[in-house]
Formats: C-alpha cells, structure tokens, sequence
C-alpha cells in the first residue's frame, strides 16, 4: 500500500485555510498512488490556534467529521487529521480517520505535553485504535505517546503494523534528537513502520521542526521532508519486504527475558 | 566522576591474555584519573570462547572475583568485566563489579541472544542491581538487554544515574543501527547516562562493531570509539549539567499518560 504524509505550515485558527490545505493534498496524494494520507497534529485547527481551540471544537461526528469525510470521498482517499474534538464539556486532542465511505476512527492523545496544552485539553488513559485497513492494521499515536516506547510496544503487540503519528515537534535541540534518532529507533525497537507527519514554520506560539519521516522496521527511513518547507511525502509500505529485520530483531518474542526459554 | 570505558580485542578463551589487558588498561584508565573502568560482554574468557565458557567459568567469589579484585586494587580503580559465572550446574552471561576493596556485585543477562548465547548460558529473570559509588547510582546490563526499553526504564525508574552496558555487539546492518542511533536513545528516552562498550576486531565466531560510547541524558556523546580498533574512552559523569534536558524531557514524571495531571 502506498501511503502520504502531509508536512503542512497550517494557519493557526483559520479552519478554511487549513481545510483547503488538506483538500488539495488529499488530492494530490490520490493522484500520485496514495490510499491514505496523513496530517500533522491538530491540523485542522492549527497547532498554535491557543485560547480558539475551544470555539473550534468538534465532536468527531460533527462538523469535523462531515468536512473531512467528504475531502476522503472527492478525492477517493482516506485522510488522518488532527482535531480538537468535543466530548461534554472536555476537549482533547484528537486524530480522526475517515475512508470517505463511511469507515472513521478516533484516536484521542495520552500524553500530553507542557504547560500550553494541559492548559487547553484533557488527556485520554492511554488506548489502543487499532485499524484494518489496505491489508495492514494501522495504530494511531499523537506527538508526545510516541516518544514513550510503551505505547509503540503496545501497538506492536496487539498486531500494528503501522503506527500514524500527528505531531507537532518544536525546533531546539530536544526536537532536533528526537526527528534524527528516536523516531528511527521506536520503528526498529517494536519491528514497525513509524509515519511521524509534522508541522512546518512558525506561527505566534512555535516554530516546528519538520523533519517528518516514514521509518521502517529495519530503522531506515523511506522518506523524510526537510526542516522548513511544506511537503508531500509518498512511501510504500510493504511488510513482507523486511523478513530479514524481524528474523535479526527479535524484540517482540524475546521481550519476557531468557528465563522461559532456558526453561524448555 | 571521571570512567574509563575499555573497547578491547579479547582472545577467545585465553584468560590469561584478556586478564593482562584489562590490568593494562585498569592502570591506564587510573593514570587518566578515572575512577571506574568498563569492560566488553564475557571480556574475561572473550565473547569468542564458544564451547570453553563451561571449562573457564567461576562462582563471582572463586578465582574471577579473586583476580579481578587485584586488579582492581592494584591500579586503585573500580573495575567492570565479564565472565562465565558458574552457580552450581548453571552458567550465567555475567559480569563482575569490584572496587578493589570488598565491594563486589554481580549481575546476570536476562535476554540471551541467538543460539550461540542459548546452547551455552542460562537466561536468568529480569533483575536490577543497583550500585552507590562515586556519588551516582550504577546499574548493569549486558548487550541485547540494553536494547529492550524496559531494562533501562526500571532502571531509571529505580533511580540509576549511569548505566554500564557489556556488550559484544557483531558487525551488520542492525548493529551499525544499534550503535549510531539506539543507544543515545536509550539514554535520552530515560533521561541517564548510558556506557555501552563492545569488542573490536574478530574471532573465529564473530566479527565485532567496534563503536564503544558514553552517552548522556540529552542523547549527545560523551566519547565514542572507532569501529576498528582497541580505544580507552575517558569521560565525566556530570547529572548536573543536564538539568535543562531533564526539564524538557520528562518522560519519567510522564510515563503515566496525563490522565492523572488532567485530574488535578
């Protein structure tokens, strides 16, 4: 399956914009192969949308759903966006995918990240959406949940082959560690594909690192997006091509220790 | 403080030689004003010994402990090796910790790797043994246990400043993975110091990666060894420059999910 990933300079508050931005990507990944393309963190919004989050809030089935759905259906591909969603009276940071036809899945973030976002959303027990879709079962993760391994292993455990994450990496050292090294890494560690789609640019709150990337089991990457520019990266993900990765790296069996091993 | 890390081309089965370097390399590391010296996985029979580990096994207290200690005392340094450890009709992947002046600890593999490692050793649990020197908490592993997460994560969570890693890493595409990118991971993802020291050069087994390194909590390298050759890695382990990364990077206080900030 050929998947996209949307490095995108969104307008933070401005839904139109941002929507549009999305559209014309959705139909540019259609046109060059991609059964699925995926955007950053609260990408509908935009990450610094700050105090607006609230305003721009959707429950998943609300307008967000309905917009979102029918840039999947016009451009006949299923699209992950970043949303603020309502639920009662709390908002989280959420990923919503939808096929276009019907199929459309939650993922709300765990972890979340300092002061700017415990401030403006609820954080979510840490969950597993788990997604068949193109032959492979896709996980979700936001920004933040991914730098723990704990919730790429437990992905990985329960059957995902690939791990869509929304972020939105700040620039600055931490960051700079974290495109170059972790994200690799937690593909390798676990033996999955890692899609990790950034914001770039800047607006009145961050300046974010790019640096988005689709890493595969084996640690190499598939395709990355340089530091600055918006970009649409396009890879294919094809499990059956890294036999050899999972044969050397055998994490996932070995993770108990030697002691039921010794034991036969 | 200041450690010694000893990147070593052992002789497969020949303890008297591998002895010799390591007090070699003890009285050096002293000279360099270090205070502890860090070996490779089972530097004492070599990584290579193959079917000889059984014959050249000791209890921790038998003529492994004995040697090392005089080592240890004669060169006025702490001092990290491997061995075969023998405990009754087991043999445990191991390595010894000796200050020279009574204080001994020993720590077991928990994940072996490979047939070669489980046709000759017994697997032991998952275990921390944690270590007060030098003003710093010390923990051990030993090669493939350093590249599960979760050995360092209970081993950060336990309060470890500096993990020693044993390692007999073999040339290839996972290990120049391990070596460019996990290992600073391990050490940025769990906010420690992490002195991963391998074998150089090849026995009739295996062909080593080189690539010895201390890394710190910020993911950045303290000291790093070539591929090739013998190299003794000096560095200081200063937890107190490393505040500001602590402050960025807090996955331990974090771990949870927000679930329980956002209930404040």
């Amino acid at each position: 399956m050929k998947i996209a990933a949307f490095q995108m300079h969104a307008v933070a508050g401005d839904v139109e914009a941002n929507l549009s931005k999305i559209a014309k990507a959705a139909s540019d990944a259609a046109a060059g192969g991609a059964a699925l393309l995926i955007t950053p963190e609260l990408s509908i919004p935009g990450y610094g949308a700050g105090d607006e989050f609230a305003a721009l809030a959707s429950s998943a089935d609300g307008w967000v759903g309905e917009r979102l759905d029918a840039i999947a259906r016009e451009a006949g591909i299923a699209v992950l966006a970043g949303f603020a969603e309502q639920d009662g009276a709390s908002v989280y940071n959420s990923v919503l995918f939808t096929d276009g036809n019907g199929a459309r899945a939650v993922y709300r973030k765990s972890h979340l990240y300092g002061d700017y976002e415990h401030q403006r959303f609820r954080g979510a027990p840490p969950a597993s959406v788990l997604l068949p879709f193109g032959g492979l079962t896709l996980g979700m993760l936001i920004c933040y949940d991914v730098e723990f391994p704990e919730n790429v292993r437990r992905l990985a455990l329960e059957g995902t082959d690939l791990i869509m994450v929304a972020t939105a990496l700040p620039r600055g050292a931490s960051g700079a560690f974290i495109a170059e090294h972790l994200i690799r890494v937690r593909a390798f560690e676990s033996q999955v594909f890692v899609a990790y789609i950034n914001h770039c640019g800047a607006d009145n709150h961050f300046a974010y690192a790019g640096l988005s990337q689709i890493a595969a089991p084996d640690g190499s990457l598939l395709a990355k997006a340089g530091a600055e520019d918006e970009a649409l990266l396009i890879a294919e993900i094809r499990p059956q091509d890294y036999a050899q990765s999972r044969a050397e790296n055998t994490y996932l069996a070995d993770l108990a220790g030697s002691a039921a091993r010794t034991s036969r």
